[in-house]
């Protein structure tokens, strides 16, 4: 989805410095020293003084020179939420590139809004870190102004929603999974295929969803709508969903959960009805987390190789902060694979 | 003469100042602006210069003044390894306190030492957080006295060796937590109980295993040692052991894990033997990670309050970074609590 007015934010800011500090300085009426405080994120300005330096900066497309943006040994990553052990695999990936470079990690939580506050800009603009990511989690056009006019170059991972072909991203190849998911359960035998999908403002939820479908149309295999259940990403939603799929008299004989916690919560789901997995219900999954090995039966996951995910982002934020501005957008997407356990078996017939 | 000598870092260090940032400069034959540099943790001064000083704020037991310590707004947050759901728990608490008063959180992993590694102390120095949270980590004798000559206050989360009584932490009566696990098996008619713990230099396990062998004292069943086996805290070793204890011909009919992802490893061992948990084997674990309720049977466990330690620890640095050094020592230990599931029922006669 585009607007005008980011995008506009976006060019100014690629474009050749349009104006020196002296001459923001000079426009607002106050010293060029009160302009670089703002910039290094100082308290001691006036609020409206602030407010009247940052609309220049932006206005400006105004771009610190890298010579003048030192930083500090940090690298910033946040979450739009900290609650799985998904978070845990991103954390280790991003600290293990951090401490090869001597960084430290700057962690912080969108707290369930998919862009962090404005007090979190104006902190990374004071603490001036190396670079950010941002995991599931994006920035509105004025948090993105405000990094950019400090040269504090950010990268989104597995983005939630559009990133805009000018965010570099790292991501996973979700539909691919989706596709190798379903496709498996199909040569097993099954021809009753449900879903269970994340929430649908996440990209990475459609794009599973669109592979799931993908893999039945090429099978000539009929799409149900009643059997395709959409809600977050936690175990509730798939203990909540599965007990609605597999409630139906015409419950379907495979699942393909959205995650790996969604699957459990599927199992448990199944072991309320009294269903044996995979005797009588095939169950994949989406992550591979070191639980999915560990539960009984051992689940059948499609792989997604979220600690090299965070790795790949954070050398690429830190690539985008030792190069010169790059013309191109990057995007980059790791291979899924699919990780056959014991969750999946033929369909009794 | 305000020297005494090299008296014990830390005593000198609870003692009134005993020697201003200029008697150091002239000691150390520098300018007074250098020692405030090594105390900034600035890079421009000399690495002799650097070990000179610091050397002589270690024997003088120098500890900034409050006033003097401008501090940025973060804390940090070390931990020995970050691999577990455990660590999300107490990163989750940690986040919680920090974003209430506006600090974000720095992590570190200490890569499996015990204590963080030097630059990490000289890092920490120089961003000037307002506490260090340790999480089953501890410092040597020069990090502390490094922290305490900065007045950065730090607090040691479930300690894993004996933090010395001078260091303030927050754990978890782990002792009644392997108590009443083993008497909830007893009460259940088990007799042969076998205990896997986590590793023996960390207080927490055999706090744990201590409590197990109290509750089999005081029923007055024997403590077999052949049942009792030590490993580290992952899946993997209570996979190992597990297949150790249960493929012994006078197997235990009940195992109390160390914590939750043994015996998640000791499920899988039971799996591997035919062994139906709790027909064939009771199973307690330790902890109560997210996990315990997704897997099949759902975990009996000992509860650990991990997320409200965290946020205690961080309220407690916090505290002592406001106040002026306690003089006395601050110990507190949450309760923990038995949470009974499937996973546990009378032995088969």
């Amino acid at each position: 989805m585009k607007t005008e007015g980011p995008r506009a934010g976006t060019q100014a800011a690629r474009a050749p410095q349009t104006a020196t500090l002296a001459e923001i300085a000079r426009e607002a009426g106050v010293s060029a020293p009160t302009v670089s405080k703002v910039l290094n994120g100082r308290a001691d300005v006036a609020p409206s003084t602030r407010a009247r330096v940052e609309e220049l900066l932006r206005t400006h497309g105004y771009r610190r020179r890298r010579a003048e943006a030192t930083r500090s040994p940090l690298i910033d990553v946040v979450f739009h939420e900290l609650e799985s052990a998904w978070a845990m695999e991103v954390i280790r990936g991003v600290e293990t590139v951090a401490r090869e470079v001597g960084l430290s990690v700057v962690l912080s939580e969108s707290a369930g809004r998919l862009t962090p506050g404005r007090t979190w800009a104006d902190q990374v603009a004071a603490r001036r870190p190396h670079g950010v990511v941002l995991v599931l989690s994006g920035l509105d056009a004025s948090q993105r102004a405000l990094l950019t006019s400090r040269s504090i170059p950010f990268v989104v991972m597995d983005p939630a929603g559009d990133p805009g072909d000018d965010v570099p991203s790292v991501g996973a190849t979700n539909w691919q999974g989706g596709l190798a998911a379903t496709r498996h359960l199909i040569e097993l035998g099954h021809e009753r295929i449900g879903a269970i999908s994340g929430p649908s403002r996440m990209m990475c939820s459609r794009a599973r969803v669109d592979g799931y479908r993908a893999a039945l149309e090429t099978a000539g295999l009929p799409v149900d709508p009643a059997l395709i259940r959409t809600g977050d990403f936690h175990h509730e939603a798939g203990h909540r969903l599965g007990l609605d799929l597999l409630g139906r008299s015409d419950r379907p004989t495979a699942v393909f959960a959205g995650n790996d916690l969604q699957a459990l919560g599927l199992y448990e789901a199944a072991r309320e009805l009294g269903l044996r997995v995979p005797e009588d219900l095939s169950v994949v999954g989406f992550d591979d987390l070191p639980v999915a090995r560990w539960v009984g039966p051992p689940l059948t996951t499609v792989r997604q190789p979220l600690m090299e995910m965070a790795e790949a982002a954070t050398r690429l934020v830190l690539d985008l902060g030792r190069e010169e501005p790059a013309s191109s957008a990057t995007r980059v997407e790791l291979a899924t694979s699919l990780v056959e356990r014991s969750s999946t078996a033929p369909p009794r017939r």
